[in-house]
């Protein structure tokens, strides 16, 4: 390629990584959003979660567009196909968390505080600190291209997996002590379940940040993860 | 392209399709075996749905690395190059599919039989039939790109989510009636969610079909479903 084209190129994929560096601002914004409308019982706050995820749904197809059309133009060879091929992928994760966050506030619109909260919520805080630090860091590893710190999300998905086992222990004692919580803590199991998956859908960022930098792919069985195919608990809560 | 080039290309594409159908034929068999497997409380049948799934992670990989191959190597324009991604994303969809079978199979070795166990069970036993319609009806108008069968699993997509909607409160009066049946019950709303969220897969696949075929993108907004901005309870279950 000349000078120019380079030079063209590389804006291309410059204005991609901004791009999706803005869907994972919104990601972020919407996790934390969603959890703050769920730990105040802020419907406000809910359904403004809510609306705010269309903008993701949005980028997402501006996205692949242009990815698309980069590709189509600049006939990039294997390497620089990778880059593209993941800035086509990781906004499909982003646009996730989006959905996952979102759900999460739809629940809050239907549930009704009960007795005992601050003890079932303890648990969805931490799970919600640990999911917003695996989302950052996978997010910061794939702008700085730093594949130690990818790996690092990529083994920290574990501990999202075996707090949400935990949770879900501690809300079906709390469904067990009394029948009127049943309906409410149940909504909490499906946000405890949705904030798991953000933590995946980190990983898969991750992922694709090792293999773009190490051509290296991480094994298909994560770390006690989701995947595995043990039984254990934390596979299957 | 020269015609050999153009005979070599085809036949690289037809591999990719063949090996998307055996992607496909896997998931609708694994979620066929994960059904039975919890209709029939058969744990053998659970723990081979669990080993089934490796296969689809493996031909993922391996149909992503092929179709990133043929772009390189073929340079294919815009159209072509659709059908290419296309290549890569839905397998995505269906690797997800044989996770969420999985997910059932591992609350199936978990899960003790309960008393009225046949009234929870049969709202299931519906979810699964759509779901697995949808899903075949998905594949079926990718092999045969056709729009208007793409279009029919796009909107019943919605059906599932009422029917999962119904079965969430089935169980919660279940779980309501007698504390027993709490633990039991929330594996199978777990259940139920992953045969819901089966159905979504389904339908990102007709997405892209219509796309592929009309070069139209269906609204963001699916009708009535999960990534509904209304909070209807079916987006909330």
């Amino acid at each position: 390629m000349s000078d120019h084209t380079i030079k063209a190129y590389d804006e291309e994929l410059q204005i991609l990584d901004h791009k999706i560096a803005e869907m994972g601002a919104i990601a972020e914004k919407l996790l934390s959003d969603a959890m703050e409308s769920l730990f105040n019982f802020d419907a406000d706050l809910a359904y403004a979660t809510i609306s705010g995820d269309l903008r993701l749904d949005i980028l997402e197809r501006d996205i692949e567009e242009q990815a698309i059309a980069t590709i189509a133009r600049r006939q990039p060879l294997a390497a620089d196909l990778r880059e593209l091929i993941a800035t086509i992928r990781i906004p499909s994760d982003l646009e996730r968390v989006g959905d996952l966050a979102k759900n999460i506030a739809k629940r809050v619109i239907k549930i009704k505080p009960q007795l005992g909260i601050p003890r079932c919520i303890i648990g969805l805080r931490s799970m919600h600190e640990l999911a917003a630090t695996l989302l950052k860091d996978a997010l910061d590893a794939y702008a700085q291209r730093d594949a130690e710190r990818a790996r690092g999300v990529w083994m920290r998905d574990a501990d999202l997996d075996a707090l949400q086992h935990s949770i879900f222990r501690d809300l079906l004692a709390f469904m067990m002590e009394n029948p009127h919580n049943i309906a409410f803590c149940t909504h909490l199991l499906f946000c405890s379940k949705n904030i798991e998956r953000i933590g995946d859908h980190a990983t898969n960022i991750a992922e694709m940040v090792v293999y773009l930098v190490t051509g290296e792919s991480l094994p298909i069985e994560r770390p006690k993860g989701r995947s595995s195919t043990s039984v254990s608990p934390t596979t299957v809560m």
